[in-house]
């Protein structure tokens, strides 16, 4: 294929159109660890409470790097230096920022890897693509590690306001629906600048920047930490958490081959070689999914309710508070369960428990958000803003959870 | 024109359809004054910053109807009782809420009249059209002047969460372009309930109407009180001021009747009879920006050169700041602007001043937002959110500012 | 769960909300046949040309009840009556219309049944509901056979301007971002109304009719028989009719139970008993892009290197024509495979091949679109058009294919 | 100013914002000449119908201009050149295309000037906007006038797939919410190429072209030629023709300067000196509404009939039909209102009368829309289509309309 027919075009519905700009970029796109992402939904489980929420990380990726397009393009018009070779590097960057995800990420970093996070692994892509493609990404890979000198390039990339938050906020919204978590990124990124080496915000963004905060709290409140998001995702890490326990015992659970190598080994970072990252690369949301849709029908009581639970929709309840959820309760709901289903404490476990939540709008503690004000000096979005709600908005919000299922479901057989 | 030919339907690029439900509602519609609310424009000035925002009181009343039929069917939905008479009188008290509205009605109601807020000249307005209709608007008027027992209808014409707000800022952010002031006021209305006689909001519509408040304050600073919006609106009410100065001394400017009228006479609420509010009726847009076209060529100074600065978009420069502009500076720019252009202090009083704006996002002092808890109490949403944002949005912000030119003009002749 | 907390309410991007009226149809919805398709994707494989086509059918069958409830009121208001049983049911009969649909449609009822189309599988559902609901799907199921006596009933659920279409050609335009298959479904169904028992469109709908015919013949062109689409629909079929040979010469294929059996047996409708029927509804896309997945890895040449096409996105090309594809060429292309591949005739067959694909946008056979004269006669969309571009459009279009792969793989291994 | 600050940007609902990118095109938009088009409105008097519909020609001419950036941006990418002399031309002349509108153009056509379409005003426009900026607006006249060599430029401004009517419809669309006149104009652009010289449309947007011609034939019939914008145009027309006729009898009637000027002189092409064309740019739509809302009260009958009519929307009846009107109809019709109330035959005329309207969706006899096929060979889009849809959208529809009012009013007075 030459490559004058690798400057492709996706349609976005969001943005319209988005173009592949050079040869590398396509070779990348086509390569199947990214294709992969196709495989992979950006928001887990929340499809279930948001029925269009089906998007991917691999749409996500593209539209990533569109406004990073969008953003150079700006930041060039008011005389911010980019070269052609830190251009490329920042689309490698951010297209491949995500790379490392497995299926339904959070419900993974704690069950089928052990306390690997997605970055880690989208490092270790970079690096095995970085080897097949003679180095190409060595400048991206500095970048997103901070190892290179203009570190507002970092910032584009990873960053309180960065491309990726602009794009996944922008992106749920539109899917999901919940149309207040819609952001105007284009006006955001109108308003973007560079001084000192750092990414600003002119100073007329400020309103903008407080409504991106604000709907990126609505976001996380109405839809990642909705009660039945919650709900689906825990039952999800307490199905996988079982499942390696079964294995561990010696069952050997159907499931396809990546899934069950998993299972079977508890991987660390460092167990993390060039086949174990195949074997990575092979797992997404079909492996998990389709094993679910099986295990309804194991033998394990706790696995198969557990797994129905999800795949009928018929989720457990989450009572959601201020306070902390007392032992006290937990222990005497586990115990009426376990009388009415002849369950062991180990199994109860399952079923009731207790956890937290909790978010924060505004991190204070991390790279700043800047604002640039008229006379060129920068100041941190929180000392700019005309009123105390941004003060307010870097507070962390914790709300504590009880989960238990309505009732437990006969046997089903297949 | 027999009754089934009166239900028709207004397309509105926001909504789809606006439907007219009974022949009443389109005999107000067809009358000379609400069809006067097609020249008047919602945005005022607004349109030499957005250049998109030539939108109409006309359209905007059109849709508070169409979000109080939402209203309505969602209310009775959930169980609130509201009779066909009370649907009728709540829909003819929110298409006519802003009937008294003139052309550009800040400016005008310190000029063309004397202090007489729009609201009274909307009450005079429904009184007239009551006597004409032999008062089938008894009921309407009840629910606008606040006299009707339920007081929750009261509150879906007139409150911090009404139908108009709902509609403005959907409406002012669809046309001016400004993405951020765009509400979900579909999941507002949703969430709507009626408790103990109050308009309520259900709890887990909080984040809506913080997002509601905070795109509320975006539209304040960025679209109404935007700095050009501003200066094109004193610029205006300077024109006008003038221009009844000049009529006052006696001499007789090119001008529609009506606003001739309104020039000679000082009109307070007391002299409002019905020839007046006759004359009243003929007001519009078009007499006040034909005049400004006309008094381009006005032999006076002052209003010849604040007409063209309207006309030809060469507005004055304004300073916003958070202290108050102190008096020496607005003197020592005077004293310039009067030696280099040979003007009187009256005059130079027209070119440059101070003055000072306001907006609160959330006014703890009136009638609250409800917000509606699970066990059916009720709390105000200042104290019902779970962080001190909206404790912060109700803190006014004052801004202070200087106007004045960046020069003056050469004399223009016709 | 007590009937009132039914009443729910799905965020839909497309309409805002879609508002659930009565329990029977909540249950319907929460019922394992209903929620599975949440797992069975509206477009089939064309997300690998739209990244964003990933919606369901379970969101689309939401999203045509939601036009039905507008299309009631509309008819009622026109003095259209509709008793409420028959308003029930016409819900329930366009929310299970496509129930039967399994994964991949097309390709599915050639390959896992043997000509048995999803329809009639719809219907075997509907029965086994009723049943489960004793008798309460009796009047929907009457409609959806065309067995009761007022059609237009049956002319909602289907025919060429029935909500189904309505709905998916909007859904589908609005999830892959082809703006141009967007339709004005609010007009259309503002426009509708039943004279004569048929189902009607007002004489000024007639250009929308139009845009609504030409938008979907744009989307089968440019979404649906999109040349990448029609590869991997093509590549799939090759793989399940692969699997299904393999299998019944002996082999025994990773795959979930239900697939295994649907590809160890062949069902005809007749086999279609309950048992059967609750096999097909454990069947979803995730059990046949698994299976895939897996016979990545599979010996048998074909069936791995179709496998592999489809997850890396590897497609075979595709050659569209207005005339057939002569014999010879196939020939000619399938013996440069064999010598270069060293494949048999029949291996050979799977990746070289030819067809024809067909679109008509008006079907002037069937049920034609009525359009309602204003003195109240009827007459077909055809003769009352203005011009001839409705019979241009009734006019089918057939192309016709040759597909190829441009390169075989490597073997991969796990 | 300096010159960094005019590279301004503009909000606009439909593309986001609109960028200016060099300080002429700055210093053209700031000038009066095309300030003025924010006072007069792109869809006449379709307001009356679309409420929304208020949008200018200020705010489409910038729109023009956005997208050929857009187009140029996107044939640059497929290798054709534009020098930045030439872009800025064509930026220059797409700006300026619609300069010479006047109010309701076509109404003011064969009213207020005698024949002189608005393109030629155009071109005196940008003559004189040529001396006064010493020449710079050489190329873009040429290119305006067809004089360039470079013929392609010349059809991206004016052929029937150029930049005004891609912004135009998406825009009218936009603004009065008739949703189906919306046009995928960034596929349109995606997909526009240069081929020998001629502007052409890659094959794969043949779809897209034939949607673009569909949306159009509905927006002529749906919104420009709707029964009610046709009859308030067609009043418009009489309106001031016969405020001509008063005029040329002696009577003074009350308008603005400006507009008495044309009123009292024939004007036609060769008495356009620049102080014509001067007095021109005094005139936009508030000096035709202020003088219309002025002659409601005139003691000419007719005249105030007619103003009163447009005022309070009470707009006169038109019948559309295939056939011509016979004669006898209408002479009967008027004969009616001669008696009832009292007219002459002239003043007859005025009320009751016949015409004809005409649209053809595609003009086969001008510049054809080029296909580029695969084999870069150029074919008519007619002779390209599969179907025969596009020939008969080439046939010119006639449409034959009797208009005469419901009633006529009392007289009014102020």
């Amino acid at each position: 294929m030459n490559n004058i027919n690798k400057l492709k075009i996706f349609n976005d519905p969001i943005y319209g159109f988005v173009s592949i700009t050079n040869p590398l970029i396509y070779d990348l796109i086509q390569h199947p660890y990214f294709q992969r992402l196709r495989r992979i939904s950006q928001m887990g489980m929340s499809y279930l409470v948001y029925p269009g929420a089906h998007h991917t990380r691999f749409h996500h990726a593209l539209g990533c790097m569109h406004i990073m397009q969008k953003t150079i393009q700006v930041l060039r018009f008011k005389g911010v230096e980019i070269s052609d070779k830190e251009e490329n590097a920042l689309y490698i960057a951010i297209l491949l920022h995500d790379i490392g995800h497995g299926p339904f990420s959070h419900a993974m970093e704690h069950s089928i890897v052990e306390d690997v996070n997605h970055e880690s692994i989208s490092l270790l892509f970079m690096d095995k693509l970085n080897r097949e493609f003679n180095g190409q990404l060595d400048l991206a890979i500095k970048i997103f590690k901070g190892e290179y000198h203009r570190k507002f390039m970092l910032h584009l990339i990873s960053s309180q306001l960065d491309m990726d938050r602009m794009d996944y906020l922008k992106r749920d919204s539109f899917y999901s629906g919940v149309a207040e978590g819609n952001i105007n990124s284009e006006r955001l990124i109108q308003m973007l600048d560079v001084e000192d080496d750092k990414l600003v915000i002119e100073e007329k963004g400020i309103y903008s920047v407080e409504k991106f905060l604000v709907a990126r709290r609505l976001m996380y409140w109405q839809a990642y930490l909705h009660k039945t998001s919650l709900a689906a995702e825990l039952v999800l890490t307490k199905i996988l958490k079982r499942a390696k326990e079964l294995t561990q015992q010696g069952r050997v659970l159907h499931a396809s081959k990546p899934l069950q190598f998993f299972l079977q080994n508890k991987i660390t970072l460092e167990d993390f070689n060039d086949d174990v990252l195949y074997t990575f690369s092979l797992l997404d949301d079909f492996d998990v999914i389709s094993a679910i849709k099986e295990w309804q029908f194991d033998d394990d009581f706790v696995l198969s309710q557990l797994c129905r639970m999800t795949i009928n929709r018929d989720l457990p309840k989450i009572r959601l508070q201020a306070e902390k959820v007392s032992k006290e309760e937990v222990i005497a709901l586990r115990e009426k369960f376990k009388t009415e289903y002849n369950l062991s404490e180990k199994e109860a476990e399952y079923f009731v428990f207790k956890g937290k939540i909790k978010n924060q709008a505004y991190n204070k503690t991390g790279e700043p958000i800047h604002i640039l004000k008229k006379d060129r000096s920068v100041e941190d979005v929180v000392e700019a803003s005309d009123q105390l709600n941004l003060k307010a908005l870097s507070k962390p919000v914790t709300k504590y959870y009880l989960c238990f299922p309505k009732v437990l479901l006969e046997k089903a057989v297949i």
